[in-house]
């Protein structure tokens, strides 16, 4: 099986200029297959309010009425992705703009209100992992918006991280598929405080057990849990790790950031 | 060779929520390949407006400075590309969006300042027939913004008119190819005043005979002048129709609007 590695990036990069290019430079130099999912949280609330639409969080989720999936789909779908892709055509990396309808490649459902209406957001049912590898065999680096539509006409706001590990649960059938999740730390830390305490690999039993030692502990439970189902999926790996540190691991081979393996 | 069909469509489909989904269903009932270009400049306005960037025309078009590019990305790339491409997946109709910078499908060149700084604006050097070919053969619609980019990195603002005669000369290497320009009229008219009077058929002569007449004028001149460009680089036929008629001609095979052929 050939390999392919999808990279996650959020908003810390996506919305800093100098971080941006030194991502997409490193992003470039990597070799063989891969796709990048980006967010761009940070600039849809900037442009939201110039617009005088205002970000409504809730359980640090944006609630996305009419208004706010108009803006998320002009600032993920036009200027973040398509900012992305042209930056990558300079750096002669022949990137291709996705949201999920764009040849239908993620259809979601609008997410069922329960305690919260979280409006036009959506959770993912179907990836079509045979229309994306026909992409990147042809030498194609696919750049996904964090948007997906439900096949009846409405986009719908998705998570970055969601749609990255879908992607690589879905790529996982035609790929030996790798998922980075870049993250403001180096890896995951026994200590905070300390760049040396990165612990460089994770399976089942040692998460279990960091966990019931309290290294691991509120939000990063629901991300790893997110990460070992991944694995569970036929993702072969997922990696936590610095985007500075990307090329050293993809391109050098260093050991850097947290590996989650079965 | 195979046929296909370049529809453009601007303002006011794209602003017209009736309008624009009476064509899309048209659209989605066309048989065979076929390419979608749309404008959004009134959209753009709008939402130009609500963030506080004005709109500068010189000469009819829109100069193109920072703020503007960011914009129309925006709007373009991302709410009307992504509206449209998720109303046809709910038709059923395979769509996929794309700006020139996407797979590097058409490369333009920032435009040169002479009397006026456009800005932004790019006017087009290559079309990537090959790829979008890829992508019709994969039974998929290419949906194309009116976008481009100069491969440094740069986003460029491109007139919709252009980029639609643009792709389809690139395209007409590999088949059959028309092209249709959706009009607020029934087609050239002799009588502004009298749908009765739409001229069904131009051909060069007649065209040298109609100008003559004084019957095409002003701002027809240039947009005629280019269709019989786009014919004499291996366009088959050009037509000038109202976007209410479409079905008409490409379902039904009736004769409506205005045909130029060589």
């Amino acid at each position: 099986m050939e390999q392919l590695t999808v990279i996650k990036i959020g908003g810390n990069i996506v919305d800093n200029e100098t971080a941006l290019d030194q991502f997409l430079s490193d992003f470039s130099s990597i070799p063989g297959r891969k796709v990048l999912v980006h967010g761009g949280g940070k600039i849809a609330t900037r442009i939201g309010q110039k617009m005088g639409v205002e970000a409504n969080m809730v359980n640090g989720r944006r609630v996305t009425d009419a208004q706010t999936i108009e803006l998320v789909t002009m600032v993920y779908g036009g200027l973040v992705n398509k900012n992305i892709v042209a930056k990558l055509q300079a750096l002669d990396c022949d990137a291709i703009g996705f949201t999920g309808a764009d040849g239908n490649v993620i259809r979601s459902v609008k997410r069922p209100v329960k305690d919260v209406d979280y409006g036009f957001v959506g959770d993912v049912e179907e990836v079509d992992a045979e229309f994306l590898s026909t992409i990147l065999e042809s030498g194609r680096q696919p750049v996904m918006a964090p948007l997906t539509h439900n096949k009846q006409g409405q986009m719908l706001n998705t998570n970055a991280d969601t749609i990255a590990s879908t992607l690589a649960v879905g790529l996982s059938s035609k790929y030996e598929t790798q998922l980075i999740y870049c993250f403001e730390l180096p890896g995951v830390m026994r200590d905070i405080n300390d760049e040396g305490s990165v612990i460089t690999q994770i399976n089942p039993e040692s998460y279990a057990q960091l966990r019931e030692e309290g290294v691991i502990v509120a939000g990063m439970i629901p991300k790893m849990d997110n990460c070992f189902d991944a694995i569970g999926q036929g993702v072969s790996k997922v990696r936590i790790a610095q985007a500075s540190d990307l090329k050293s691991i993809l391109v050098d081979g260093e050991q850097k950031g947290t590996t989650l393996q079965a």
